[in-house]
């Protein structure tokens, strides 16, 4: 059936496109000085661009050669893309080339992009959580050009992206089915792949990259460098969250505090009884520090998001645990993984740079613009979800008790120190993210994790447990109740804290029975990442600037 | 890197089984009588197994020769599966084959289902949505087995799943990536394919299947059958939710309810003025009453759940619209198409068959059960969506108002006639779902959509606009003011109501400007399957039985 003319309009510029682009490339394959004259020829002026990128894989080679275009032939994108990291992502928009961007995470550039926004160098069309941003791309921002990183490609054209799969998939599928040009850069080309993850003829280029993708080992925690506060929080969240919840599947996010918790199974862990009872499944990348706990028997899978610099061939070794394919390597894929912390998982704990007084967080503070990366997606009720696990009707027990509707619901915690940085209070009275709405930058102040789907608030002050409180103004003071020594926690009602400790809504160390003495880093299954590569059986192999030994 | 024999129990058990595969199948391709002797070969008692078949399309040749396999071989089955619809995979349990399973939907199977559980012929794990289910294929249900359908395969064993592709990619994706056995039933087998949607080395067998496998044209509702009560509900949702909202990207349900809607678009949605300023994107299989909005240019994305059959020809001719690949034909995706109407959508309107007096619904009825399908998923509040729409910040304003936060907040609207089938109340003091949670069958009500996810109530009464109502109290008239002459209608506070209709929390068709001579079925753009047709310029190509001229 030949398309309708009215309706076919992006097939056609892709054909005008493919058509200049054969000036420049006879087939698939294309030298690496061949790349940008070849961006030139198919990227027209406003159209929508993809660069591949998350927190951890970068199409950096791609990035660069769309740094090299002629911005009086390309210019005026809308640069569409899950991270902002490289700094040729932000130059883009210096020379003019780029005018508006979507993404989710902005981690080493958020001070920069945030300068950015304010001088008007560039105009964010909005912040989101990366599968909320992969679903746009299907929806209302169609790519009309896609910039993808793999690992190999063969001569036929057919993909290999492995391990640190990543985003790829949802790239490409919303790139290839709606017109779109697709770039692979690959740090090899082979005669033969022993397995293929994309077909070829989903792809249009490919060019091997003079030097392998950058990738950035963001799941790599020294335990050398955990703290004993960190234990004792460890501690506590295991014993009032962990232990009481029992909570299957779980996602653990990025930082020390969670990394301390995953040193902390086979040790005080197996003491509480988790072992087989609790965390048996996970929505998480391939964490070092979760080796001590798949060692020790406590896992039984990880549905990884991503890839973790140097833990190829600990994670290849254990197919049982990590998705392998029939080749004998992992494919991490981070859509299915994002969306198994949403909807297969009974809790997310991770940390954030501030929170209000109502549970708000956000990690958008004054001068730096972060993003929300897969936060929001992880730490949200998934209202969705209809499965009954036991931490999920215990969860739901408790936050709709005296509710005429019974109804399950996900733990959403926070782990953070009352005090972060140089001494800058985590808890606060009102976010730094209201300045960004109310100077227009967004229409509502840019919250990464709502105080309504945040069930445990956990700080080395004590555990708030956000379920059971009734009225704003107990949460309130819960959430005081273990902000410490900040002016929030000092501000607290003595009485209404000491009545939210009776009933549970509020535990200090001694309420769970913990004393501080006993949180010593001795607890920490490793205590450097020698000790990691020892529980691996030497099939951990760190990044050397994580080696010390 | 060899695997570590300690985690390596499921590689070691595909292994094992290929090795038995092997005296049955000497390659990848099977002859249709080696099917249930491969089955016997590869599934052992207790495996888990997943046929694939949604409320669409079907695996239900391999459904067939699973049920063939000796049930002294193959036993206690632990199935999968979207769907419950066809006779064969009930009867699996009648046969002693399988005996426990989770699903999201049984449709047609729903009495028989109901009756078998409480004969206790299966336990059922639990009701879920489409995606939360695939989810849990990647952590805690992990598929041993997995019986797949497609369209087409080459002899290369690379498989085409083509218009129809909806969930195949999910489920394979966690099959074959844990060590499962994937076997594809395909309709045809050819020298080359013109599009490769699966690659050979992710499927381990292929038979083609004696005939076509079998698929459901769910979403065609034939303008012939729409009444003018339906016509006056449309009117209401377009003035009073889709003229007010604006809603950008959306997702209707299944449904002549709101087949209506979409057939109101050129006509009173014109009036209204919605053209280019709502539902512009969809997510939404490709409805043939979408046929006159598509042509009268209401719409400039629709990213699909399935396909729809009789509508490939006019879908294909349409690549700005559907996502069509390089070789002209539309490849759907249930996942994405569900995620995309979760986190890209700012509408979800559907009906049900149920609702109570704080608004919960269910199709959970005495004596049947349907589950949920994607109702759930679509229809509840996306927790973890940032991005502003002015729809979302419209309805959050609503619904936040007063509150310290401001938010965004998705619209899921319910609509329904007050009574439905034999003059059954729709609206109900308490869900029959409440018994099947009494009797034990599950751990709370199984509700499909939450009270406290409604945003609107569409009746041929009136519009409960949930989102105005600050008390449970107010929630609770707002909905027995649109409850017409059932006994819920009836015993609503006259007082109370009339102060909801004030501030715009109820609204009857009156306080919206529209007459009830005015619903007349003229305003339908297509009064029948032939103007369908004739609208596609000929190019919908309606099954039979949808055809009467």
């Amino acid at each position: 059936m030949p398309p309708d003319a009215r309706f076919d309009a992006r097939s056609q510029k892709r054909a005008r496109k493919l058509e200049a682009a054969h000036a420049i490339a006879k087939g698939k394959f294309l030298a690496p000085d061949a790349v940008t004259p070849l961006l030139e020829a198919v990227i027209a002026p406003t159209d929508t661009v993809i660069i591949e990128g998350d927190n951890q894989k970068q199409a950096d080679f791609l990035a660069k050669c769309l740094l090299g275009v002629d911005p009086a032939k390309v210019h005026h994108l809308h640069m569409c893309q899950s991270s902002i990291i490289l700094p040729e992502h932000l130059d883009l928009f210096e020379r003019g080339i780029a005018s508006r961007i979507d993404f989710a995470y902005a981690g080493p550039q958020g001070e920069r992009l945030f300068r950015m926004l304010a001088d008007k160098k560039l105009v964010i069309g909005d912040i989101h959580t990366y599968v909320e941003l992969y679903t746009r791309y299907f929806a209302d921002l169609l790519p009309d050009v896609c910039l993808l990183v793999a690992e190999k490609a063969d001569k036929a054209g057919n993909v290999y992206t492995g391990f640190s799969t990543e985003e790829t998939p949802a790239l490409i599928e919303a790139t290839a089915f709606k017109g779109g040009i697709v770039v692979v850069q690959v740090n090899e080309v082979v005669d033969a792949l022993t397995r293929v993850d994309i077909p070829a003829d989903w792809v249009d280029f490919i060019v091997q990259s003079p030097r392998p993708f950058y990738i950035e080992p963001l799941f790599t925690k020294d335990p050398g460098q955990m703290t004993e506060l960190q234990v004792l929080m460890a501690m506590m969240a295991l014993r009032a969250i962990y232990a009481k919840y029992l909570p299957r599947t779980v996602n653990h996010g990025v930082g020390f505090n969670t990394a301390a918790i995953e040193l902390l199974f086979p040790t005080y862990g197996l003491e509480l009884g988790l072992k087989g009872k609790a965390c048996t499944h996970w929505a998480l990348n391939p964490h070092p520090t979760m080796i001590p706990a798949v060692e020790s028997g406590f896992v039984e899978t990880i549905y990884p998001v991503g890839g973790e610099v140097g833990m190829e061939a600990y994670v290849n070794s254990k197919p049982d645990i990590f998705p392998i394919g029939f080749d004998g390597t992992m494919r991490s894929n981070r859509f299915f993984s994002q969306m198994c912390g949403h909807y297969a998982a009974d809790m997310f704990i991770g940390s954030t740079l501030q929170i209000d007084i109502q549970g708000n967080s956000s990690t958008v503070t004054s001068g730096r613009l972060v993003g929300y990366g897969g936060a929001p997606n992880f730490g949200c009720d998934a209202r969705g979800r209809r499965y009954a696990s036991p931490a999920w009707l215990a969860a739901g027990k408790e936050a709709y008790a005296g509710a005429p509707m019974p109804r399950g619901r996900k733990l959403v915690v926070q782990i953070v120190e009352t005090y972060h940085g140089r001494m800058q209070p985590t808890f606060v009275e009102k976010l730094d993210a209201w300045e960004f709405a109310q100077q227009g930058f967004f229409a509502n102040p840019p919250v990464m994790i709502y105080g309504d789907d945040v069930s445990h608030i956990v700080t080395e002050e004590g555990v708030a447990n956000l379920l059971l409180c009734r009225t704003p103004q107990e949460r309130e003071q819960a959430i005081r109740g273990v902000a410490g020594y900040t002016p929030v926690g000092l501000a607290r009602d003595r009485a209404m804290v000491d009545a939210l400790r009776e009933r549970g809504a509020v535990a200090w160390p001694e309420d769970l029975g913990i004393k501080e003495s006993q949180a010593s880093r001795d607890l920490l299954a490793a205590k450097s990442i020698k000790d990691l590569v020892d529980w691996s059986g030497g099939l951990y192999d760190p990044p050397s600037r994580f080696r010390n030994w």
